[in-house]
């Protein structure tokens, strides 16, 4: 089984929708796109959490294969989001964010890590995403994925690291915001000028937009009648996307991504039923195998 | 080569977007609608304009084998709409509407028309929707579309049409309006319940979603780097569909209404590239077979 590493935050969320709320729930980019991942490659993970964390939750991802060697338990809260969804459910709306222990993080790669050969930077500071990088030796694939908080604050450290990675997954509003073009079209295009072989714009409820040289490849997504928490929903995305890709242990072609971005947006297509990554636990390989059944007939000619 | 008769608007239209404007060019659902379906079958259409209307733009018509036997000549003014685009382009921002001659509009049937096959009914007052579906005998096809105006001031009538409909075609911000549901995909299992056998959500630069019975369908639009104007887009997809629909002569079934659905996307990407009906004057069978296969490598698995 290929080797993915992830580094991304381990979080607790308060998460309110028109289908209700919770509070401290299990939540954070690293643990949606391990829950995912899972399916299709082993999963290292790199990231902080608190001693608040709970020992079920490190145990729930140990369940499924993932080391959490590289996840430093440090004195402290582990990171916080509060958010809430409201009429448009592609847009989440930040209530509060504590960064806690997630301030001060310094990731550093266990020695078993370091050779691994598939990479994801999930959304964190550039400056982290370009550390974790270096620590790692000649890895075959590596992509990340960013925010409008790093597209405005640290544009050229983010610039910096896509010159270092094969594949962008990022959000639609944001492929926008960092290309100032019109649409995900146009701010595909440009992105492969800025250093990734490949780009994939998420694009919520409407599915995806995928380039990779001159060939272009885009699906809505599975259509979900009632989504009741979004959250997480582009990391599982993503989560999918990069398992099925590394399991395939050969370089990147547009036929394969076409591949890995219907396993991602399969995979996404739970997390948004129900709060958290609650659904993303109950996920079974035949579960998967059904829906991407049902999805491929919705899609195909 | 089979018959539809569209009733809808002719109008002269004032449209800005980020990419330029233009002052008083020829538009209205039934121009775009015509201008799609012609390269597919023949076009009757109903409608009103006022003594300004441009005999090249009825020329214009005429020369791509549209019927405009139906079209009333009034004293007065052409319907006359004004309107934005900023910032998302797949929501039109109106300034102004001069109804005109519109106003009073009364749709009465050319004899010649009165047994046409296939019907489209563009968005105009529902009531007027029902009077032109009881001047056509036994029709094999019925669809129409309507807009945010008719379902908040004569959702009753409108409901009624929906009885009489086999297909209905919708934006999907509307469709959430009309259906109180969530998205696009709960509007679609709500819309089956009203009365058509198949619906039909527009949704701009991210495509359709389509459902009859239980089969469902959905793809993105063909992807367009600059969009100049998105006016008519859905009035072109339309046609495009329908008209594609209507060649076949036979009873609408999920696969002719899935290759319709592809017929409808390339048109209106075309539309999009440039103001008015610019781009769909100047629209060639083989332009459109060339995008129909670049869509399609697209979207194919």
């Amino acid at each position: 089984m290929s080797e993915i590493l992830v580094v991304g935050s381990l979080a607790y969320d308060s998460i309110q929708s028109p289908e209700g709320k919770v509070d401290r729930t299990l939540g954070g980019s690293a643990n949606y796109f391990s829950l995912a991942a899972h399916h299709f490659s082993k999963v290292r993970v790199v990231g902080v959490v608190g001693n608040d964390y709970g020992d079920d939750d490190l145990q729930m991802l140990r369940s499924r294969g993932v080391d959490t060697e590289g996840l430093q338990i440090v004195d402290g809260k582990t990171f916080h989001w509060e958010g809430k969804y409201e009429g448009d459910m592609n847009e989440a709306i930040t209530l509060n964010t504590e960064l806690n222990v997630f301030e001060h993080f310094n990731p550093k790669l266990p020695e078993s890590y370091k050779n691994t050969p598939f990479a994801f930077l999930a959304n964190i500071d550039p400056i982290l995403q370009m550390e974790v990088l270096g620590q790692i030796q000649s890895p075959k694939l590596v992509a990340s994925d960013t925010m409008n908080f790093w597209i405005t604050s640290k544009k050229n450290d983010l610039l910096q690291v896509l010159q270092k990675v094969d594949l962008l997954v990022i959000n639609e509003t944001e492929s926008i915001l960092l290309t100032e073009e019109q649409n995900a079209v146009a701010a595909a295009n440009k992105i492969l000028q800025m250093g990734p072989k490949a780009v994939i714009i998420k694009r919520g409820e409407y599915g995806f937009v995928m380039k990779m040289g001159d060939d272009f490849f885009a699906l809505p997504a599975y259509p979900i009648a009632k989504v009741k928490d979004p959250t997480g929903a582009g990391d599982s995305f993503a989560g999918g996307l990069f398992g099925y890709l590394a399991s395939k242990n050969e370089p990147m072609t547009f036929e394969n991504l076409k591949q890995a971005c219907i396993r991602g947006a399969v995979v996404a297509s739970f997390t948004v039923e129900n709060f958290g990554v609650t659904p993303l636990k109950e996920l079974t390989s035949e579960m998967l195998d059904k829906r991407m059944n049902q999805y491929l007939k919705m899609v195909t000619l």
